[in-house]
């Protein structure tokens, strides 16, 4: 698999974070020569937040996690690629049991204390001997620094792997976070074919960071989308050790937590852009701002309508300035509007105006600057103060070539 | 262009429908060495009804039939390819209103008996003076049976032209109904990039054939997707002359006019499915139906949540039954459900059952079943009686090749 046009040129080191280690170890579930199981453990009196996607279809590992994150602490992650165990019914539950009690017993703690995650082929039960085996080898090989591997280990149709990092300061106090993640195929808002793992040393209490978990992600991870499509495994979850040693942050909106509250959003931010640089057959990064709606949530759903029209995509793929495909998404967004209101700007350069295309426009300038990798449309309504960022890639032969494919 | 796989081995011939004559012209709007412009007119006395998107970003033809179907009476069809005439302004509607006088001024009839359609690119104004003097051109050339001319007119993307006809009985007497289309991609319920053009002689009051034509439009063309894009510039206008002599209907649940109303569905099912035969890039008819659901609109949402699943069409396109996407889609649709209820077909063949794969279902069966043109997918979610049928095609790399290719 040819790596995304749109990696990074480099990844940032991530050090490691008191109280958390980790091992990446080959099961071959489904893949071969490469990790396909990572297992992350963390110390005692750990934190957990964490989202989940909202499919109904949702995954036995997803159904797991959504019962154990009110506990509100964390000993564990086991992960895997290469087999999503979902619809896969009472075997796969059973699956989910099974893994968590590896984990608890390797570990030493409950099974309630274990997250799992799942992502790949959906509907075949994954082999359980193979996870539990892979457990009990990653236990033994748990280290501080391996978060690249471990990034690695829960790629499917990745071609590169997601790392971030930040620091912040509470009470005086540095603090880090580190993150991973995985995604790019079935990605769209309600999160994704998505996993992601961060832990921070700071202490801040489950609840704060439930809160400062839910308005980040909506953000960030429910403001991308490849291609609409939502995955049955999405699952982040983060963890925070409290190592650090600042006095523990239990309200989400403690001015003392404000500096780490927007390091936390901007590393999810990092990673969901990433997602978007590693979508299925991208070669084009895009973000959509729609301003002037009645709401935020009426500027989302027709920035959404853009980033997942076909049309607009593959447009943006040939770097055809094709703003005529914008308005159409506009209009079917469902949103009411009168056309004359809508202004359209692509790459900074004004479209339209008054209903129509503006006296000002030269085709030719925003065609060349649409060749660029990176791409932004913006759409004006004048309706009001609502507005919404989202991102999205084009939509190529790459995409066709990855799905088109049987899955053996 | 080569022609879709899919296309029908031959076509109907349309037989004359008194009261209707007609010419296709080449005006090179957009397009050389074809017919681009169609008129079609309409004896005194032709009732009308039709239906439009609903776009909030609807060009101005649109908005013009929108204002003049309340007449109930038309007396030409005016429709060019090439230009969508959408998104053009102050400018755009003086053009329609200009096009509408000169065919009224040549059919001798009032511009407000004018129906205007364009198709095409949008944010271009159309050229007044091609536009104008095709249509001049075209008057000294109308005649009863150009119904092929006319359907070639109107292509854009399409590979073939889009003909039906169907014969009903009123009051004992033998009523004709013919009709062409053009649709290709940017098709999404509410209509699509997609013109119908139907006529019949039959005496159906206006509000009768709108009746009949709404609920027709709903089953029909309002169930087909290509690509989840909406059109600006969707446009269906039925005209009825009247002169089969039968007395006029005038409500549509009038039992005389039941075997009209059954003949009228049944051809714009035809003109539909043509549609998503040439679907820009299609390599496979599909139908989707949905079973077991609360209502018949919660059953359309779920069908359409699979019918514009990007990895659904893109494994149907590689004759996957990868049916963990369509719990996928299932999932994501937004209709409240127990996973466990949903049980998935594929052409026919039982997949799923309380919550995981079929003991029985055997994947190289459905496998081979795929490999044919036409692929069923039933999902049944054993709530209720709501039911719902829709249509829709592959997603293949022939469709990124049409649109990812600059416009000029």
């Amino acid at each position: 698999m040819k790596v995304s046009p749109l990696a990074p040129a480099s990844y940032p080191t991530l050090k490691p974070i008191d109280g958390v280690r980790m091992a990446a170890v080959e099961c071959q579930i489904r893949y071969k020569g490469r990790p396909d199981l990572m297992l992350m453990a963390f110390d005692e009196g750990t934190a957990v937040a964490g989202a989940l996607t909202r499919s109904t279809t949702a995954g036995p590992p997803v159904e797991w996690c959504r019962a154990h994150l009110a506990g509100g602490t964390v000993r564990a992650i086991a992960a895997n690629s290469g087999n999503a165990n979902a619809y896969t019914g009472q075997k796969g539950h059973a699956i989910v049991r099974a893994s968590a009690e590896k984990a608890a017993e390797v570990v030493g703690c409950k099974a309630s204390e274990v997250f799992i995650a799942s992502t790949g082929v959906i509907g075949e039960p994954p082999p359980l001997e193979k996870l539990t085996a892979g457990i009990e080898n990653a236990s033994g090989l748990l280290k501080a620094d391996a978060w690249m591997d471990t990034a690695r280990a829960i790629m499917t149709t990745d071609t590169f792997p997601k790392v971030a990092t930040r620091q912040a300061t509470i009470d005086g106090k540095t603090v880090t976070i580190n993150g991973i993640a995985k995604g790019s195929g079935m990605i769209a808002p309600d999160m994704a074919t998505m996993l992601v793992f961060i832990a921070t040393d700071a202490a801040i209490a489950p609840k704060a960071l439930q809160d400062m978990t839910d308005g980040a992600v909506e953000r960030t991870f429910n403001c991308i989308t490849v291609d609409s499509d939502t995955s049955t495994s999405d699952t982040l979850i983060t963890a925070a050790t409290g190592k650090a040693g600042n006095t523990p942050v239990s309200e989400a909106d403690d001015p003392r937590a404000a500096d780490f509250a927007a390091a936390y959003e901007a590393l999810c931010m990092e990673l969901a852009h990433l997602v978007i640089r590693d979508g299925e057959g991208a070669t084009k990064f895009v973000e959509i701002e729609v301003t002037g709606a009645k709401s935020d949530k009426d500027a989302k759903q027709i920035a959404l309508s853009i980033a997942n029209a076909p049309l607009v995509k593959t447009a943006i793929a040939g770097s055809d300035p094709n703003w005529g495909r914008i308005l159409m998404a506009v209009g079917k967004s469902g949103i009411a509007l009168d056309q004359r209101d809508i202004t359209v700007t692509i790459c900074g350069i004004r479209v339209t105006e008054n209903g129509a295309v503006a006296p000002s426009y030269v085709e030719a300038d925003a065609a060349a600057l649409m060749k660029k990798d990176d791409i932004s449309i913006g759409v004006d309504i004048a309706q009001g103060k609502g507005r919404s960022r989202v991102w999205t890639c084009d939509l190529t032969h790459g995409y066709i070539d990855i799905n088109v494919s049987y899955r053996s």
